[in-house]
This record gives C-alpha cells, sequence and structure tokens, in this order.
C-alpha cells in the first residue's frame, strides 16, 4: 500500500483508526491495517484478548485463565502503528468524531471500529443473575469453576441428605454449544476426575441436568447432529430436558414444567445480548440488542463508524444475519480494514461483505463432538480430534497453543483435573445444617474395619 | 506395620490424626501415615497445596496459579485411610481434644499436628499493609501482579511526569530470598518483557528499588553469595540499598533515610509472623509468634498435639532453631508421623528431632543463582540450572512439573509472559490527573514521521 494516503495529503496527517474492543473482530481489524499508513489506537478495559470458544474449560477446571487469554500489548508490541489503550468506554460523540473513556479522557478519531461483542442476557429477568453465572468473562468462568468445586466440597460435609442432593445437582440452561460443551465437561469432571477424591459422598452420583427451551440441542446445526449430541451427552451421564423453559431462577434451584428442580449451582448458557454500543451512538437495535449496519458494515448516517462482530446485525450470509460465531467476526475485521484503506486512497474497495459460512462446531466430552461443513458432517471422536486441531490452530498467540496442547494431552491422559483451583478472599460457603464430624459408632466402625 | 494398633487394642477403634494445613510439613506428615493403622483427616481452608518457592513468579507473570498450587483431594484421592476437610479451623479444646471449624463442626482427635506455617507481619505497623502487599498466599500474588501492571499501564497514560515517575518506581521491602527474586524479576519484566509493549513510555527506564534495613542481602547465605546476590542484580538493573530500614509506608510510596521514595508498587518481603495457633492452644509464642516444642516436637502439657513448621520453635539445629523452610517442615513431618506410629504402638520411636540442613538456594533473574550447600557454594547459571531442577524435582503433583517445565523454558526463550493478566472486577486504575489523548500537533507531528 502507498505510504502516503489521499487522507494524509488532504489533512496533513494520517489518519486515526480507533478500535474499540479486543475480541476476534477487533483484532483481526487492527491486525490487518497493520501496513496502512495510519494510526490504530485499540482501546479495551481489559488487558487481554480472551479465546472465547475454551472458556468453559476454565470454567471446568481443565484450563487456567492463562492459556485461554493473551496479553494485548504482547499481541501489537511489533505493530509499530498500532497502540493500546487499557480503558472503559463511556460514550461516543459521533459528531466531534472522539470516544470518551474512564480513565485517558477523550480519543479522538477518523475512523471508528466498534467491536464490542456480546454479554449474557436474561431475558428481562436480571433477578436471576447471580444464582445463574454466565460464560463470557474470565471472572465468570472462575466463578463458575468455584461454584462447581464448592458444591462437591458442601455436599461433602452436608448434614441433611436434602441439602446434600441440591449441592450435588448441577443445571444447565441453554443447549447451544456453550451449553453441551459444559455439560459434557461437568458430567466428566463428577464422574471421572472427581471421582476417588472425596469420602462421604459418591461423585458419580451427581446429577447434570442440561435444560433446552426448544425443541432440540445445537438448533445451529442439522437435526441429525442434534439428535447425536442428545444420544452422547446421555452415555456420559447427563439428562438432557427438551422443551422447557426455565420459568424461574433462585437460590433454590430452579422450576420447570411446574416443578422445582433443587440445584446450588446452576449455569446460565442460554442468552446473549449486544454490549451498548447502541447506547452510545444513539441509535434502535434489533431485539438483541444489536446495531444494523450496511453492506460495508458502516451506521448508516454516522461517518467513519463501523459495527463488527457480535454487537452488530448485518444480513449479508446470503441474506441472512451473519451469525455471532468467531470466524464471523474476524471476516468482519478484515472487510473493515479493507474499506478504511480505500477509503483513504491506499486500496481497493472491498465492495459489500459477503459472509462466507465455515462451518460450526461443538465437543461433547473429550471422546466426541460434532462438525457441520455444509456437505460434511462429521460425528465422533474423529470429530473430537478435528475439533481439537482446529482450535489450537486458530489461538492467536504463539506460546499458548503449545501449552494448551500439552495440558490437554497430559488432561486427556490422566482424567487429573490440575487446575481444580477455589480462589478468592470471601468464605468458601455458609451450610446452614452442617454434620459435626465428631466420632460415632458408625464411623469407628465403618473407618476399623 | 501392623495393622492392629496397641491403641485399637485398648480403645475398640483406630486413632484419628488431624492435621491442620496442608502446606510442606502437613502434607508430609499426612503421607507418612499412609500405611499406619490410623484416620487421617486433612484440614485446610484452602482446597490447593501452595508451592510457595515460586510463588513469586505469579506475581511476575512467569506462571499462572494453578502451576503453583494443587488440589489437596487430588494428592490424597489414593490415601484410602485419609479425608479431606475444607474448612477453617477457628479455636481447639485441648482437654476434649477437639478442633472447631467454621463450615464443619467439631472435628475430635486423638492426635493433633498443627502445620499452619506464617502470614506476614509488618512489624506492628498494620496500617501499611494495603500499601505493600506480601506474598504468602495466590491472592497476593495475584495481587502483586496486578499492581505492577497497572503500574506500567497508569504510567502510560499519566498526565504529569511526577504521576509517571510514581508509577515506573518498583519498590521490594526485603533482601531475603523472596525479595532478592522478586527485584530479579521485576528488573527482567520490565527490562525485557515488557520492552516493546509501550508507546508513551519505555519500561526500561524502570526503576527497581530493593531495599534492605540489615547489613546485607541474603542473610542466612554466606557474605561472598551476598555480594555476589547484590552484584547480579545490579547488573540487571536494580537499585540495592542496604542498612536502611523503611520508615514508612503509604500510598504516595515509601521513607527511606529520612527521604520520601515515591512508588506506586511496594511489595513487603521483610516479616513473617507465625499463624494463630498459640491463641487456639492457649500458649505462649516467642517474638516471632512461634510456639515452642520439645525434641518430639508435640506442646509440653498437651497430650497428643505437635506443632511443626513455621509455627514451631524447636531448637534441633545443633542447638539453634530450626529454619522456616520448605526442607524443614518436611523434616518435621516425617518425624511426628514416625513418634505417632510409635505410640500407637506400630513402630520404633525415632527419637529427638534432629534437622538436617541440606542447603540455601535462591535465585536472581533467569540467568544467575545462588545455592549454599555448607561446603559447597556454587554461583552463576550451573547455579540457575541447579536451582531450577531442585524445584522441578521438589514439586509434589505429577502433571504440573511437566507443565512448569514447558512454561519455563518457553518463557525463558521467548521473554513473552503469557501469564500477564489483569483479572477481577474492580475498576482497574483512578488516575486523579489525565492526559487525554486528543490530538496534539506534536503527536501529529510524530506519528505522521
Amino acid at each position: 500500500m502507498a505510504r502516503i494516503s489521499d487522507f494524509q495529503k488532504a489533512h496533513g496527517r494520517r489518519p486515526r483508526v480507533v478500535v474499540v474492543g479486543a475480541g476476534f473482530g477487533g483484532l483481526m481489524a487492527a491486525k490487518r491495517l497493520r501496513r496502512a499508513p495510519v494510526d490504530v489506537i485499540i482501546v479495551d478495559k481489559r488487558n487481554y484478548h480472551l479465546f472465547q470458544p475454551l472458556l468453559y474449560q476454565v470454567a471446568t477446571a481443565d484450563l487456567s485463565p492463562a492459556d485461554v487469554a493473551w496479553p494485548i500489548r504482547g499481541i501489537f508490541s511489533k505493530q509499530r502503528n498500532a497502540s493500546v489503550l487499557l480503558a472503559k468506554v463511556t460514550g461516543v460523540d459521533t459528531q466531534a468524531k472522539r470516544v470518551f473513556t474512564d480513565t485517558a479522557g477523550a480519543v479522538d478519531y477518523d475512523f471508528l471500529i466498534l467491536a464490542t461483542g456480546s454479554q449474557h442476557s436474561y431475558f428481562g429477568k436480571d433477578a436471576w443473575a447471580p444464582f445463574a453465572p454466565g460464560l463470557k468473562r474470565i471472572i465468570d468462568a472462575t466463578e463458575v469453576r468455584k461454584r462447581i468445586l464448592v458444591a462437591f466440597e458442601r455436599a461433602e460435609v452436608a448434614g441433611h441428605p436434602d441439602d446434600q442432593r441440591r449441592n450435588l445437582n448441577f443445571v444447565i440452561v441453554g443447549g447451544g454449544p456453550t451449553g453441551v460443551e459444559m455439560a459434557g465437561a461437568i458430567a466428566e469432571l463428577a464422574h471421572k476426575a472427581l471421582a476417588a477424591d472425596f469420602r462421604n459422598i459418591n461423585p458419580k452420583g451427581a446429577r447434570i441436568i442440561l435444560i433446552e427451551a426448544g425443541d432440540r440441542l445445537l438448533s445451529a446445526f442439522p437435526e441429525r447432529l442434534s439428535a447425536y449430541a442428545k444420544r452422547t451427552l446421555e452415555k456420559l451421564g447427563v439428562e438432557v430436558m427438551i422443551g422447557q423453559p426455565v420459568q424461574d431462577v433462585s437460590d433454590a434451584g430452579v422450576i420447570v414444567d411446574g416443578e422445582p428442580l433443587p440445584s446450588a449451582t446452576v449455569i446460565w448458557a442460554a442468552g446473549v445480548a449486544a454490549s451498548p454500543v447502541a447506547r452510545w451512538l444513539g441509535v434502535d437495535t434489533d431485539p438483541s440488542g444489536r446495531v444494523a449496519v450496511g453492506q460495508d458494515l458502516g451506521v448508516a448516517g454516522l461517518d467513519g463508524v463501523f459495527v463488527i462482530g457480535d454487537a452488530a446485525l448485518v444480513n449479508a450470509w446470503h441474506g441472512r444475519p451473519v451469525p455471532g460465531i468467531a470466524p464471523a467476526a474476524k471476516q468482519a475485521g478484515r472487510h473493515v480494514a479493507r474499506t478504511i484503506a480505500a477509503r483513504i486512497g491506499v486500496g481497493r474497495d472491498p465492495g459489500p461483505f459477503r459472509y462466507r459460512h465455515m462451518g460450526n462446531l461443538a465437543t461433547i466430552g473429550r471422546h466426541s463432538a460434532v462438525i457441520d461443513f455444509g456437505r460434511l458432517r462429521l460425528t465422533g471422536w474423529l470429530a473430537w480430534w478435528l475439533w481439537g486441531i482446529a482450535h489450537i490452530y486458530f489461538l492467536i498467540g504463539v506460546r499458548a497453543p503449545v501449552i494448551v496442547a500439552a495440558q490437554w494431552f497430559w488432561s486427556y491422559l490422566t482424567f487429573k483435573k490440575g487446575a481444580r483451583l477455589i480462589t478468592g478472599l470471601a468464605p468458601l460457603y455458609q451450610t446452614p445444617d452442617q454434620k459435626p464430624l465428631e466420632r460415632t459408632e458408625d464411623d469407628t466402625t465403618r473407618r476399623a474395619g
């Protein structure tokens, strides 16, 4: 690309591109601008890029947070036209072309790429949130990990059978890829990794219940693969409830089909909503909170503003909306980078954005996966290995793939969960009804035998 | 050992050994009782054993928490006579022979091994604690890691040179092994790993200041090694202040020699004090809070109560107190296990405890270490490799050494810090005086060039 852009000739300076959000889309956009005569500022409220597709493995103690997250500064340390700003965006002035942040004041832009992703949605029932954490951030994953592990600890010292049972019931709400992956991983944790670790309870007796409101699991996949996923989960010991919306969530558990299902660990894998991009821009959204963008991924009427990834609604998949998955965000990021280069006169206009669907993947425990590549549909262990290789391949950092691969391989061989840490300062648990570990005749007899 | 002990013949049941604390001492005691006809209960308020000698590498983003911590249940899953209780001890009734816990009521014992380790001591200046975290727990390490990384982020956006300077001054208080290791690791983080990551600041300009009140670093080592450590740290860019007690610590930094030394990151590596064992037992302590025990590691006048590791004061090193290091705790744990076996009539009395000193090790950055094996004293890269091998060798888990070794090797080769995550929910930083990233002529010129 030319070193002097039309923009620079006109304005006497290089244009500044501000990218908000260092997810898959934002990262790709910033990377693809590395040879363009622009200054790129990547703004994120966290100092790391999160590889969300593997986050559930942090929640089930297979991986450590650092295995699925890379410092953004490290990713851009060699890209001389990029700088990183650790700050939270609080608003956008699209007239003055500036972004407001909590810690670094205002940041001017010529082009703005909003790639802020999505967050949980409880379908208006925000009161459910404390009882059913989702899986979007690292702290979500470590919170879920803590809840799962603490539930077993509580069950071990529970004084009443009801209390024990409640702690050994694990409910996952939502039968998309995240829900399916969580259910399979918790089943393996309980039935294999933890099997020998307790003395008063048998973790193999834990119930893992996956609840889906729709009429099948993995609704984005072909029906045959949905059925396969259900069968495979059931073989792992997961109870799958289909066509059952959750009616209530509280600290007692959930209510499904009018019946209370006691559970100390409810995990939310059901709804996502876009980030506050629409509020910043003062524009309307679709019901999921997404901002409609044009074929160039720009927001109509706002000069130089683009929205990509989960935060955007764009009908560029043969007229259908582009799905909220990592490959789609990356394609959009690449497209916007080319559009901006063309706008400043150093590249060809890429034309309208066309999403190319590469396929869907979901893993079910450590022996099976489902893959839908359109014509090619795979299930079973071959799919599992393909899934693993695809994920290692797509990992962005350099160090991490080696470690992740070693960790997986080791954990695959041994079923030992190394990341099984309950961290934090808060008291671990308060059980209302505790069984004192005083000596009883029964206990003495059993142990003396 | 005999399967039926004298104890069981007399009481009609197996004796119960309660071990409080799953550090090096407690773990060893419980492990060594695996073939004894006793029931062992390991009580710990955390669900993991922490490999403390490597904790500083979590603080400097070389390792993840899960690399230096192992779930206690995993360690004992195959030891049939052992069970694990996740609970905090709140007191001990030495007459009724029971331990009180927060979550599991009272636990009866026949033998009690208190191995609760040590915690930070600010020499009575507890008001310093929030400004100078120490390094004893995982949350300490992740807090220190966060402070170090946030300081660089704040310096990057600092509006005033004083604010920038304060954020780039790192003060370590205490020149023992932990202080020396932290100083070397922070110097390498700042001067190498982060060198290319920022745009407004140069991390190589960060000052790392190690302050020691005594007249030399590593006072437990021979003088020659102390001098070597000082020279080596200085080569890494660390400023070493000797014979300088810190007079005050606040959010502004520290005061040394009457002069304020502004710093946003002060790390406490100076004092340790024993855990609340003495309070539980209602006995006196030495000035460091340790409980004096006899040659059998038992507490005089309290039947069946032993104290080992950092919490104990025992003059069993040719008449001198046993040092508070991991090998000493392990030797004591082994000794107590043998004593208990003898008391119940299934083994020979081991006689009085005699500590065998194996040596002292400390590492200085990633190219040097000092080792004092008594007759053999080593410095330099050979010592560094020996230090690494010794630590990997002593790691208890099975999975972890492989991962730790791979991680180290990779990080050694690349100087990329993978664990460089700032996690948590709290706002990252509030700077009073922020430089807005608005376009200035100066900025435009610089970047356009």
